[in-house]
């Protein structure tokens, strides 16, 4: 950022009380209410490093009306489906993607290392666990976050070359985003850290039967806008994170037209039907890897202290910055509160994990949560909770989506465009429901929740940013 | 009712200052607080016969509390498809039933003549308007109201002996009840009064492509449980009555398994996908036979004042109450007021009609608008109305429903079994959201918005109760 204090109107930052910052407001000068809670206040550091920053509010506005025009602007339209190596620019036969920051195979977390065991039975590179581990271990896949690989994945993420994603694209500015398919359903999820019998029929079957029909109706119908079937289930009680059952119902409305026009096998036809009719989140994916097409359009604008990715390895948590590029600013994994299935609790529980928070940073999910007062009951908390969060998330982020409204807010738009700024100055964390994986690899599902982005990765963004 | 006022407790019935009913109920006493406003306000008439009905007050609590549980525990099953003379008892082949109290030719509105001349052109006795209308005004066909044939309709309700019917059994207890399907997709829909070619082609579409495919689907699933279809939709944002889209949605996704099962060929499975992509309301005529259903089987209880059903011809519009059996309480029906389509105004418009006020009279539609706020852009009004429509409505009904819950309420059920008494003493009318059918044979829909049941008629049935 240039230096031109002296060209400036003045700004005044005021600290502690509100009163202060209202009179000069009221006086027509420019101030900023430090809204300091703990843990930032009292850290001198990065209160005399949010005021350097804050003289240049003039270009960081400017910088971040136009990284969340490109998020309020963004039209994901599912196109395409193909392999991992075959589809997705830089992934190769050796590489296996994973959810949240960097993170080696040691320092994997329980459900993500099992997630990868699975991946390489998937794969036919080992046959059992004890093999598996022994490649893993080897240096011959390289780990990469799906993140830097334009993908996003639920809970580990992990995506290994020979599995089917879906490629949707943001029509308005070209860049394309990947998904895997959700793997809830038969036996115990992949995606959270499965890696048995049960979950690889799970895979083949997504593999051999739902990967190819999707291709088929996807193409038949010149792609499936995934905005409006966000847009109409956030009327419809989905926050389209962890309630997905009106999107999914959307969606499989336009596929079966499109299945039934191509003549795919009537026995293709009934077990997708049955996929949609038990599985209620099949349509996470598509929301994710529409918030992701969506997201990446706002990288790169210089001077933008939007967020662009939260994610979640179970090991740590991170976050990217639009003016920043591809640095992540990581914390430790929190642990989440949540609803425990029975014979479970908070003991048994990985940290937080997945890409998932993709949602959120797009403002859908737990920003959303106004909008799906019922998942109260999956994730626990109050009608009066889910609401408090859509408005208190509405203080952090720089605007309302108007195409995502959220009706018992009288169809206020959500709060979108979380700014790094904004989080630091009232002290607000963003909100994250969740689902919530064994620690142990190889158990799945046990529960799901709410969490935040711990303060300390927001701290550390702001420090890196230019004075 | 017997009169057995020596044994009883005193009842105090108080009129106007609840103070004094306050202070009395704190000294044990029952006390009955005769809210009144206008138009019963100051009918002496209506006042004394009041308080002769409630000196029985223990034997119609006891009556209603039977009635209603009849209501909650209902559970309506689609379980059939079969023309309606055919399936319904008493349907000749030369009735033609209809919506509302009855209603002779002579005196039928625009619209339901429109359907009339629809139906015996659907039915061959006629070739055109003129035909139909000389057909009708014969003496030959015998109008009768679908209520008194355990069916209902929305709209005009009109229906003739070749149509096919969806014939939903209230499996508690046992008793069977009759809609036809939707009309709307194609052309101007026939139940707002449309008789032309392209509505005798969807007619036709119904009969040929609709009803045998919904056959096979429904025999072949063991029946469609049509309550848990409503609970879930009211959490997606339904009322099931004027918003179905989630209702739709998920009586599609059964559907769909059982169509792909038998295989269905691929054009009916792909023409029926567009007509619940396209329909919205598709599920509004299951919802309808499914309060039937549940209303029918709290009829004929002695004592009991609770409402079995609402319905308007749009000449007149009626209530019937348990305690009364089947008659009617009727008076001149009401204009609506509403959002019109371009166009159209008020003055196009046709007065209140259809038996779908079945849904308020179950507890659902309008009494459940506050699960359903997105309806308010549909039939005009803020969603402060939509909550205060709900919460008002708990003031002249029996229960809550515990199946049926409101998540903007914290999930209370839905205010279910509307008491005449209630509705006089706090003289509150129940409301309905509707369509709007323009008053012109032949024009179709125009509209939707919001209509009140007369007061009217909660007089007559209270004039008609014995002491």
């Amino acid at each position: 950022m240039s230096n031109n204090l002296l060209k400036q109107k003045p700004i005044v930052l005021n600290e502690g009380l509100e009163v202060f910052a209202d009179e000069l407001q009221q006086n027509g000068v420019d101030v900023i209410q430090l809204d300091w809670k703990p843990p930032a206040s009292g850290n001198i550091e990065l209160n005399k490093k949010l005021a350097r920053v804050l003289l240049h509010k003039n270009e960081i506005d400017k910088a971040n009306r136009k990284a969340v025009d490109k998020v309020l602007n963004a039209r994901p339209v599912w196109v395409d489906v193909g392999l991992a190596k075959d589809v997705i620019p830089g992934f190769e036969e050796n590489t296996i993607s994973h959810a949240g920051p960097p993170v080696t195979w040691e320092n994997m977390c329980g459900p993500m290392q099992g997630s990868v065991i699975g991946g390489l039975i998937y794969e036919k590179r080992a046959k059992n666990e004890a093999e598996a581990r022994k490649v893993a271990a080897s240096g011959e896949y390289k780990f990469v976050p799906n993140h830097e690989l334009s993908t996003v994945g639920p809970m580990t993420g992990v995506l290994t070359a020979n599995m089917p994603v879906m490629v949707v694209e943001n029509k308005e500015n070209g860049n394309l985003a990947y998904a895997p398919f959700n793997t809830e359903g038969k036996g115990k999820p992949f995606s959270f850290g499965a890696f048995g019998e049960d979950t690889q029929e799970m895979l083949r079957y997504i593999t051999d039967t739902i990967a190819p029909a999707m291709k088929i109706a996807v193409r038949s119908a010149g792609g499936i806008d995934l905005k409006n079937i966000i847009a109409r289930a956030l009327n419809m009680g989905d926050d389209c994170h962890n309630r997905l059952v009106s999107a999914t119902s959307l969606l499989w409305k336009s596929l079966i037209i499109e299945l039934a026009k191509n003549r795919v096998d009537y026995e293709v036809i009934t077990s997708l039907g049955y996929t949609m009719y038990y599985n209620d989140w099949f349509f996470l994916n598509q929301s994710m890897a529409a918030c992701k097409a969506t997201m990446d359009a706002a990288r790169n604008i210089p001077c933008s202290t939007m967020v662009t990715a939260m994610a979640r390895n179970g090991t740590e948590v991170g976050i990217q910055v639009s003016g920043l590029g591809t640095q992540w600013f990581t914390a430790k994994a929190p642990k989440v509160k949540g609803l425990y299935f029975p014979g479970f609790t908070e003991e048994d529980a990985n940290p937080d994990l997945g890409d998932s928070a993709i949602t959120e940073t797009a403002g859908i999910g737990a920003f959303a949560m106004a909008a799906a007062l019922p998942m109260t009951k999956l994730v626990g908390g109050t009608v009066a909770d889910a609401i408090n969060f859509s408005k208190t998330m509405r203080r952090i982020t720089l605007a309302e989506n108007p195409a995502y409204t959220i009706p018992t807010l009288d169809f206020i738009g959500t709060p979108t465009g979380i700014d790094v700024l904004k989080v630091l100055e009232k002290g607000i964390i963003p909100v994250i429901n969740t689902g919530i994986a064994s620690k142990r690899a190889g158990e799945g599902v046990i529960g799901a929740g709410i969490v935040n982005m711990p303060m300390e990765v927001f701290e550390k963004a702001l420090m890196a940013m230019p004075d």
